[in-house]
């Protein structure tokens, strides 16, 4: 076979197992918060009739999906979201029961120009509640969101809440009439905390002519807090409600504890155009600039093309890769060694013992790594198990062999012990728990 | 939007949440026991460029690629299997440690023609060992494999392990050259098992002409025991390392308990071409004709492709969807309902009562989940909680919450008690354990 250049695809990555342990643990921790709620795992395939994708991400998402024709001359794409391969899935399996509580851990492609932080292929961690328009489900989800941050050990976090009915009484409010114009206006707001009120009103105005007093009304709102919208800001007739909903997930949050995590941001718009009330970001409040590392909202509209029928939703979606690059900056989630113990080899003679020593420590709870190659010698073996960063290494030589026992080296303190193979688990157990 | 008909591709399919949670569970026990042996997660991208897969699987296994140009004319496919992007990233990241043990869990995908078990989008899930020589890590895997199946609860299952280099030693004796002649011979001989000795030897006789000496040779081998292996079945200066190899496996396999799992198999020959000593395929005694739920062996040349150098491996795979189904048919692996407890609501004023109630059991290490419309009437709320499989209610009514209490009835006796909030989680927790 003729040698091939060994290469990644631009804009693909590979997870070598340092970053990979880390993501793994994250997100394990993330599935077990999800499941304390009551949510179940689903799967879809990777691969869609591109008929269901297209037109759900508005024009530019369409040039971006990996679009090709199969063997079978059929039209297919890799899947772009998990949010429309779940209204697939709600619309096609009829049967599931309702309100339907889903997590899903999957990677999507977006054949975006890459560049910092921005991958063609990458995580998506969604959950969602679908055939629920209580705001309990709305609350449940923002609850959700903050108790991944806290198993995650994030203390200091902000969920921004906001809702588009609100930001809809701005807009009438405004005269910003059409669904277009709304929606090119509220990506010109989405922008404020990155690029100021100044650019913000410049952009604006390039699209809509915007007088003193709408101005006014547009400063009060995005600076002011929800005490300060009232008639003269918004149109209530289209506000109230979201003003309502506010307010009652804000009386939860204090019941709950939560106070602390949740804040109004009139500023908050989102992006994407299916949102139709509550929409969230999140925020780590010691890493300013960074970026939301978690959003979502209700969108009671989408579901209904491939359902037929009104089928209303909310979710809250991680950004798995940001959140992982959050917790490293903030000094959690660091990577553990792969291994607990390492298992040395004398020779060829006692390289059974050395694997019985192993899995006496596995049936001990312990993970233990069996070194491959026999040597006498043993410093080869702990130059190893330095580099792997492991805290024991388990010697089993002649004597420990005759003995029945092993020898267990502390790696930081440099201190070793000589114990029946029975007592090895339980003392590393101990040690690792109490310190020697 | 235009509606569109919600369907999935022909050969994939969705995971729903009940095949999905049991199949989340066995990977999950299924990568502690990779972890417990030392081995880490390593994720690479779906696609890669197709130079990188073209030629590792045969001309059949091109033919099957999802293969196709992206935006900017790179010719990519996704990947086909696990093996060759590990090869890749062998040959690529060259300063990862050896012997590098890794295991990855992922889809890969292959254009077949979809059949009752068989489709396009498959999860994989392999150990491999990198870099060591060692027959000890050939041991290693297959400990690995039995340790699996036994923490899924299986207790009656068979390793069934050869050596390429003895089958390599029977060819020589048959008088059967060259590595296509023998690799078409071996895969008549791996369906013995299938087809039957008649069979088998008209199908080899079509490509081969075997005299009586051959034939029995040939049925001596595939019948008998490695004891009957001699120099009057095979060539043993071609055989014998193979011979060494399985005798020194049988020996720790006695050492560590395994005996009853392994078994010396020499009709096992699996397909593909790359394996060079051991091989290994793996069966659930009690479900005869099930196939193989697990296999590999070592390739020790399939990675200097990428890497220029010599690069030894030894790995197992596991059949997901094999395993699953057949836990299910030994009944083991059901799947657990979405939660623990179900938490009611009694009205819109009791609702943050409600919720605090399911913290308190989510505190307390239960999955609670709460019913999103509140209901003076309990009967619907019941109803929900029953179709949902739950165990226990947690009933949240006005006169449980001036007490600062919770009812708790357990679904199955449907006897109940009123209890403080704080103590709810530690009373179904005890019940759970205990019984009432």
């Amino acid at each position: 076979m003729a040698r091939v250049t060994p290469r990644v695809l631009k804009g693909f990555r590979d997870y070598l197992p340092d970053v990979m342990s880390r993501r793994e643990r994250m997100l394990q921790a993330v599935a077990e918060v999800f499941e304390g709620f009551g949510y179940a795992p689903l799967s879809t395939p990777a691969l869609e009739y591109s008929e269901i994708l297209l037109g759900k991400y508005g024009t530019e998402g369409d040039k971006l999906l990996y679009r090709f024709e199969d063997n079978g001359g059929r039209d297919i794409s890799l899947r772009y979201d998990l949010t429309v391969p779940l209204a697939r899935v709600i619309g096609q399996h009829r049967d599931l029961a309702q309100p339907f509580r889903r997590y899903q851990i999957a990677p999507v492609w977006r054949a975006e120009k890459p560049g910092r932080g921005r991958f063609r292929e990458f995580l998506q961690c969604d959950v969602d509640i679908v055939g629920s328009r209580s705001l309990l489900a709305d609350f449940e989800c923002m609850q959700v969101g903050a108790n991944v941050l806290k198993a995650l050990g994030v203390e200091h976090f902000e969920l921004r809440v906001n809702d588009r009915r609100i930001l809809d009484g701005l807009m009438a409010r405004l005269g910003i009439e059409g669904a277009a114009l709304r929606m090119d206006a509220l990506r010109s707001v989405d922008k404020l905390p990155k690029i100021g009120w100044e650019a913000m009103t410049r952009e604006l105005s390039t699209k809509l002519s915007l007088d003193t007093s709408a101005l006014d009304a547009l400063h009060t709102f995005l600076h002011g807090t929800l005490q300060d919208v009232d008639g003269t800001v918004v149109d209530l007739s289209i506000a109230q409600p979201g003003i309502d909903a506010l307010t009652q997930l804000f009386a939860w949050g204090d019941e709950l504890g939560l106070s602390e995590h949740l804040k109004i941001d009139l500023s908050i718009a989102r992006g994407l155009d299916y949102y139709t009330s509550t929409i969230y970001e999140t925020f780590l409040t010691n890493l300013p600039g960074f970026g939301s590392v978690m959003s979502g909202g209700r969108y009671d509209g989408l579901l209904e093309m491939f359902s037929g029928r009104e089928t209303p939703a909310v979710g809250i979606s991680l950004g798995v890769d940001r959140l992982l690059a959050g917790l490293s900056e903030l000094g959690l989630g660091s990577a553990p060694p792969a291994a607990d113990v390492f298992v040395t080899i004398y020779d060829e003679e006692s390289a059974a013992y050395a694997q019985t020593v192993a899995a006496a420590l596995r049936s001990g709870g312990l993970r233990a790594q069996l070194h491959l190659k026999p040597a006498q010698n043993m410093g080869k073996q702990f130059k190893a198990a330095r580099k792997s960063g492991v805290a024991w290494v388990a010697v089993c030589g002649p004597d420990e062999m005759s003995g029945g026992q092993v020898t267990l080296k502390h790696m930081a303190s440099g201190t070793q012990e000589t114990v029946a193979v029975a007592e090895a688990a339980p003392r590393i157990v101990e040690v690792n728990a109490k310190g020697l």
